[in-house]
């Protein structure tokens, strides 16, 4: 049949168990944005392509999806439409055919919103924003074309104060969810540029970042390799060794890269920002959770030390995270983030400084998934399904039931009479972990038959007495 | 400027406090859906071309948003590009430049999913779903080009129980809304059908549905006027204004609509739907809410059969619901929905029939807006404030501060040591009610001095208390 129906390629249908499974990782983390001080925002699934082109280099322009124009076939416009149509075959400016696009990334709209509207916001600006975007790339495993951002980012405000509550947002949320394996590592640009400084100059930054942003895939003999076909000499390249391979305890990490940067002032800011920050994680007490999940251990930040983190090409100038999920389960990078000079000055606003952090929603999932962290109850929808055996019995259950889902438990009653065997199958593959029968035994004295999917024991229980027994909200 | 930046016309941000009380709402219908069964569904943003167009009627094809393919200025597709092109200008199939498109709403997606995947699915199968739409109307006051929908269904069931939950649904979202003055009212297409039978044959139903639907904005001579230009003669047109002109209780209603149209298979069987659903209604105690801001009376749904209700051209075949907003804010309505025969049918998959309803939540905002609705606690996040005094104040605020963030209380400290008068503005314009200051005083003492800033109300706490006295979650 050729109109069977399909998805574009690179989306997802999210049935209910995931969907779940979902919102649980997402309140987990909005929850925590709002113990923080963060505040929600939401901006439009489309922007006009003005305010996206240009801001995600050559390669991003082309994984921007545009949208067409409406109205193209009114007769009046052809001519116009022609001439557009011209341009975007040779890749130029293409407004009469599409001047709006979807969003490619949470940060460029929040700069826009913040352009707008920075006359009426109350600095420092904390928000908070959990939105899917769009890109068109190859889509291959793992990676889609419609995907959730989950962001948090504070501007207005130089303080290192905002870079120590991030780290314990990651903390916070990462321990909530029972992940306590998870390592998050933290650098500063700035010592990237000091040891710019230290091999020739700052305009081989970007040369140095690049390579060392691939240390991980490549290892460290590819990556010297890389530095001197980027016209690094042997002496930069031993530095840049050296650099590399400082190790042990973070105290031990903070003297030895004294010792190697510590004389140009870009560095020393760096090593004090660093030191600040990890000082501050000494403090204070854990706030992960206070539920029993949290062992006293397991209350502060795991925080590492990492000068080889570089983060990829993009505008961040100060400290810089990364957060790795457990080694054993081989998925990498599940957040990242870091602190930019400058958020708005394309859209006319100078002087807008921030830091931010970002939350890998797919890559989490597929980490509770595979460690078995999703607590049994997420997936749960119904609790109880009452049977329907017959005219009478169904009007005394749906009685019951009504005045069940007034305490808050969310139940069932099977559509129609039938056999008992349906309805159960029915409890059965939707998860139901309870039913409920009342035939007319039950009906006369007044109780149902209360009956645990899991252990297969069964009870009566009077009316009266089936709300408490299932647990009110 | 020429590059300020803008928003596409008829698409919105939405800042911290009207995402809270979206929120509110969503959270509210979402939380009663799950009371009765439904599970949460969600489908990408972009379907396949093929799945929207044509679903919509003529007038809806034109308002789909498309996308652009990607690639398209890759010169050895230049000829395929310029072919599609032509197409598009003479409204034709557009494969090669655009083979995706924005969701219209929620239900075509929906009808793919099931069709897509009828074999796993347990049905009867109930879902909701909670996502933005898209269209390219003209944006005028109220209509805008992104909008939620808020959408629950069950398909695979031909039980009036259903008609039942849904009115319910209604009911309890309202109330726990706190809008007890909604009107819920329902018809049956079946109803209608009759009528056109009674005038002259089935294939008047549809000028009668399109003319009655009008009644409320036109008023009764308006429709009758039209009916003539639709070809229905003065004897037609008089049943049709008798039929339009029952009036009285419920009961008394169901009395004068079988006199005219009992004589008629189908509208005795309409009739008896209706009867059915609405003796329902008075069974089983009310469940709105067990909070105390329901009273007694309004714990049941405000029922109304309305023959006059018509629901538009779509694809209706029994019960419809309407919900109209109270009469004093003139917003209309508020949500409506249906049964109907076959859901997924176009795409392949017969004999899937259900029901649904569907939340405006754009104009349940306004109306809880209007009416002042929304509890004062929605719209508030940080409930303390800590002032920042200098480094050691500071720290042992942040101490402090991370201990109530333990206990589920969101606070923050403010980012910089600054004159008070600057911290104090920041937690006004924020809405924090709480201000917690640590002075050097203070600091030996081990006490807080909390100010509540609605009433201008300050004392001493001891740093042990304070987690206490703000109530932690």
């Amino acid at each position: 049949m050729s109109n069977k129906p399909s998805l574009p390629q690179g989306t997802r249908d999210f049935g209910p168990e995931v969907v779940r499974k979902r919102q649980y990782i997402l309140q987990t983390i909005r929850t925590v944005f709002e113990l923080y001080g963060f505040q929600p925002l939401e901006t439009p699934a489309m922007e006009n392509l003005d305010t996206l082109m240009g801001k995600y280099g050559e390669e991003g322009d082309k994984l921007i999806f545009k949208i067409l124009n409406n109205g193209l076939d009114n007769p009046a416009k052809e001519a116009a439409s022609r001439e557009a149509f011209d341009k975007v075959l040779t890749g130029k400016s293409t407004k009469d055919l599409t001047e709006r696009a979807l969003r490619y990334d949470l940060t460029i709209p929040f700069a826009r919103y913040v352009a707008m509207n920075h006359g009426q916001l109350t600095f420092p600006f904390k928000r908070y924003q959990v939105q899917p975007v769009w890109r068109a790339d190859r889509p291959q495993k793992g990676r889609y074309r419609e995907f959730y951002q989950c962001d948090a980012d504070v501007v207005g405000s130089r303080s290192l104060m905002n870079e120590v509550d991030l780290c314990w947002i990651y903390h916070t949320v990462f321990t909530r969810l029972g992940l306590s394996g998870y390592e998050l590592r933290i650098n500063s640009r700035k010592l990237l540029a000091a040891l710019a400084e230290a091999c020739g100059g700052a305009e081989k930054m970007m040369d140095i970042t690049i390579a060392i942003d691939k240390l991980d895939k490549i290892g460290l003999d590819k990556v010297k390799e890389e530095l001197a076909t980027r016209g690094l000499d042997e002496a930069q390249i031993a530095t840049i060794e050296k650099y590399l391979q400082i190790e042990g305890s973070n105290e031990e990490k903070l003297a030895a890269i004294t010792e190697l940067l510590g004389g140009s002032e870009i560095g020393n800011k760096g090593i004090e920002e660093l030191r600040h920050v990890w000082s501050m994680m000494q403090e204070a007490p854990g706030n992960g959770d206070s539920s029993s999940r949290l062992t006293p251990q397991a209350s502060r930040p795991h925080l590492a030390l990492d000068f080889t983190l570089a983060r990829g090409l993009n505008y961040y100038t100060g400290i810089i995270f990364e957060v790795k999920a457990p080694a054993e389960v081989k998925i990498g990078s599940i957040g990242g983030g870091g602190r930019y000079d400058d958020l708005t000055g394309l859209f006319g606003v100078p002087d807008v400084p921030g830091v931010g952090i970002s939350f890998g929603v797919d890559r989490i999932y597929d980490v509770l998934e595979e460690l078995r962290l999703f607590p049994d109850t997420v997936a749960q929808g119904t609790k109880v399904l009452f049977f329907n055996l017959g005219e009478q019995e169904g009007r005394a259950a749906w009685g019951l039931l009504q005045a069940l889902r007034a305490e808050g438990i969310a139940g069932e009653l099977y559509h129609e009479s039938a056999k008992m065997d349906k309805q159960f199958k029915y409890a059965e593959k939707k998860g139901i972990p309870y039913i409920a029968i009342i035939g007319s035994r039950e009906l006369e004295s007044g109780t149902v038959v209360l009956k645990e999917l899991a252990t297969g024991k069964q009870e009566p229980v009077p009316f009266a007495a089936l709300a408490e027994r299932l647990g009110g909200s």
